[in-house]
């Protein structure tokens, strides 16, 4: 995917992990978000691409057949758009195998821990419930598990006298978005692969994502 | 525990741990090593004691009728020399419940992963093959469970690129011979206590462990 990347995002709530795509990769090193799909018709994420002059749609569930048809169309229209990556970015439904297939090593996620610790929802409250001190964010492949494929990205934060959500959310949401922007950032650059030896991980290109190189 | 502490040290191994106590807490504010134990005989951590003028004592199970015979005259040892809080660095053996009962919420075990991800043996081994990017170690009270109890300090360690074991020990270590000090100091202050609304939870006094307080 080296040298441009068009982007598909969808998002179910306030939007501001698109917010910060749209700010922080969105018309830079060839980068273009191209679509932006909802389940939620009045999502002020769709209000958000809106604004750019970016195509909406929303897929609401209760307009379709079952899941299966909801999905099918949803990924008819991102492929149309043209899209080659799909963001999800605060999107709140599992899609089905079917789409997953249709875009192959091609759906993130943003997910508020440090995968595999605390998959599923309210990962906040798990980690709170566990008494860590230490939070984090992961941007990984989607597989058809929930929040179980192949890592790309994990940031951590250290918390050590959080005690409710909102010790940890504000914190995190920053996290959030720097991260999501800069996995998609590396998949442009193509120096995120998945590990030929091992398809559960994936290998990042050297001196690309921060840290120390080994 | 305000106002000093009295430790015993228990460790299998090279005690790379036990040197980090022994320079970093030893013979400051109160905190002395008054006895250290190991399940080998052999074990180089009974040296480093031994040099610094620490009673030392090996209970290897082989001598023992069991592993209950074996904890129990461990912790008769232990007790005999008036420590106050049990620190198990490297120690490859689990302790029986009642040993556990005998110190109640004063056994303590660093463990490097950022616990309750990748619990029990090879832990780094655990994460690498989940494609992790962010390891890290966890200081926590032990409980019958292995790796299961409350947690009370936790580091991360950010290596993006780590594949190997050998990627990522060494740093890693240096993150425990930082961590342990730094529990067993708070311990010794009184900043470390069970909350007494969830006693799965450790409450750490405000401003004692880094980090920003609420």
């Amino acid at each position: 995917m080296s040298g441009g990347l068009r982007l598909a995002v969808l998002a179910s709530g306030a939007g501001s992990n698109l917010q910060a795509i749209l700010d922080g990769v969105h018309g830079r090193d060839g980068i273009e978000v191209v679509a932006v799909g909802s389940d939620k018709p009045g999502a002020a994420a769709l209000s958000r691409a809106q604004q750019r002059g970016i195509p909406t749609a929303a897929f609401p569930l209760a307009e379709q057949a079952d899941r299966a048809a909801r999905d099918g169309a949803l990924a008819e229209w991102i492929a149309g758009r043209g899209a080659q990556l799909v963001v999800l970015a605060g999107y709140m439904q599992l899609v089905t195998p079917a789409f997953l297939a249709r875009f192959p090593h091609a759906v993130i996620n943003v997910h508020p821990a440090l995968l595999p610790a605390f998959p599923g929802l309210r990962a906040v409250e798990q980690a709170l419930a566990c008494g860590v001190r230490v939070f984090g964010v992961t941007v990984h492949f989607v597989d058809e598990g929930v929040d179980t494929g192949p890592i790309i990205l994990q940031r951590a934060l250290e918390l050590p006298y959080a005690r409710e959500p909102d010790d940890v959310l504000p914190a995190l949401h920053a996290v959030e978005h720097e991260l999501l922007p800069e996995a998609i950032r590396l998949i442009a650059r193509g120096a995120v692969r998945i590990d030929p030896a091992d398809p559960r991980r994936v290998l990042l290109e050297p001196g690309t994502a921060g840290g120390t190189s080994p």
